[in-house]
């Protein structure tokens, strides 16, 4: 099957030929740049909604009422769930997302897990490119669910159209150590398990904080919604506040700045990407990366003089 | 003043030289690589050890103690804060930080934070830099903070030659979430805020995966460790992990695994950096990636294809 026709399967919804590609992105297959291309021009319709938070505070549950809300309203949902890997295994872990597989047999629900990469990989471009795929699949609506508050995420975050930071309370100073990070890219800021005691204090804090920070330059003023995942609570609430959100997107110098953005990012993350590759081809692999750094440990070279000589070699300049 | 001189200043401890230094490889100024490179042959004697857990779990307070305990045994300290960063604004952190300054007029004890970068930064590059600089100090300990299980975290635990992992009780599914990520490079787990309920469970939890897992290559049984740092217990125990697992890894043969390991990190992240400062050159910075986007928007080019251009231009193969 030739590149053409494995992207015109995509596009009609073949959830094998998507299934086949997906896991060749991950794994970095040279063949799958040929069939994204032949996708690209079948893409942009699909609206990306960011689900970020801490270990243990009820995405998933999240998630899973979010499929279930729109899956009621008519829409396609994709469901990519970013999980922390093991450096080892290199596996990802399943653990809670079989809450929502009930939802596996609805053949309008495509659910995805990403491992993160080791650190030749890169997590932000497999993920974009997988969003692609969903994209051309049809889907209306992609949940994109990543734990944590790195650069990772913060990149993750930046390519969904609308942003939902999750948070629970009892957590101590965590509104303070984030502050900096996450809140200032959130469009909605969910307080889950909003029984419990704090959550009308984190509330404030976030409402302070949002105050005293810098106006959003898209002079969108971000919600707070609570929500107890659990029993169902809140969920309406936060549909109504994230089609508020896409309602805003909509404007069209919004849509095209965000565009631009989006399209920076994965340009560099994709380049970063495949340059990365070519190093680990130069080196000869493993192999020539264990040569390198065992001259660098006979003292033969510093690890500086080392890695500029093999960029020589890579570079034209 | 030369390279050398630069060097040596820092050598010999000067914290003003060391300062503008370690702010320009956060910056990226080309004129460091000369300095790190006559650094080099001063470096291989600190002893690093990695803290990472999510926001609020104590992470600062236990640095303080570590601080405070090294200190009393005579050892020089270095403090590396990695902090989430706003892509906005671009700046780090220092909320509770503030407590750790109390040290700061101690002449042994140097306190660097630095911020994680945006998408063209690279987090790992400038931190094993800092830590070099800090080597080259001539400091004993050097405590190496971060903040969340994302791939950066993992680069940066396994650069450390002792992994603490911080984990507080009752963040629900916790242990589950980062089982496969952050539990099985952790040389030791401390379970901090131990006076809360469901500690006991926790410590279980940890011990069953850690049982269930692979046993570790390198043959180390992970600690798992107590405390209630706000009070200072469990510290001493904490210090008695950290040296046994530093005893552990004397061995010849690890150390050199070890070192092998970590300049391999250090040579890709490196060579990584060095070709995105690249990209950004030969695409004319900000200006000349507008371009490239703007070519993809109009639809003269798709994204897969206009990255393969810039490659070829880029690279010799």
């Amino acid at each position: 099957m030739n590149p053409r026709e494995w992207a015109q399967r995509i596009v009609k919804g073949d959830i094998r030929a998507a299934s086949r590609l997906m896991r060749d992105i991950d794994d970095r297959m040279p063949w799958v740049s040929d069939v994204l291309k032949e996708l690209y021009p079948h893409t942009g319709s699909a609206y990306v909604v960011g689900v970020t938070g801490s270990p243990g505070v009820g995405k998933s549950t999240l998630v899973d009422w979010l499929i279930e809300v729109f899956r009621k309203k008519g829409l396609r949902i994709g469901v990519v769930v970013i999980d922390p890997t093991s450096p080892f295994t290199g596996g990802a872990i399943l653990g809670d997302r079989i809450r929502m597989q009930r939802h596996s047999t609805d053949s309008s629900v495509f659910i995805r897990s990403l491992a993160t990469r080791g650190s030749m990989g890169g997590l932000s471009r497999s993920t974009s490119d997988i969003l692609r795929v969903m994209d051309a699949m049809g889907k209306d609506i992609i949940l994109l669910e990543t734990v944590g508050v790195g650069q990772d995420e913060v990149d993750v975050v930046n390519i969904a159209h609308t942003s939902m930071i999750v948070l629970i309370p009892g957590l101590g100073d965590d509104i303070q150590a984030i502050k900096a990070g996450i809140l200032e890219i959130g469009d909605i800021f969910v307080i889950n398990k909003c029984e419990r005691e704090g959550a009308e204090r984190m509330e404030r804090e976030i409402m302070m904080m949002l105050e005293l920070g810098a106006q959003r330059k898209d002079g969108w003023v971000p919600k707070i919604i609570k929500t107890e995942a659990i029993k169902g609570k809140g969920i309406k609430e936060l549909v109504e506040a994230i089609e508020e959100h896409r309602a805003f997107q909509e404007d069209p110098e919004r849509k095209r700045n965000f565009l631009q953005k989006v399209l920076k990012i994965e340009l560099v993350t994709h380049l970063k990407d495949q340059i990365s590759t070519r190093i680990l081809d130069a080196l000869g692999q493993e192999e020539g990366l264990s040569r390198a750094v065992d001259e660098i440990i006979a003292g033969e070279k510093d690890l500086y003089s080392k890695s500029e000589e093999i960029l020589k070699q890579l570079m034209c300049q």
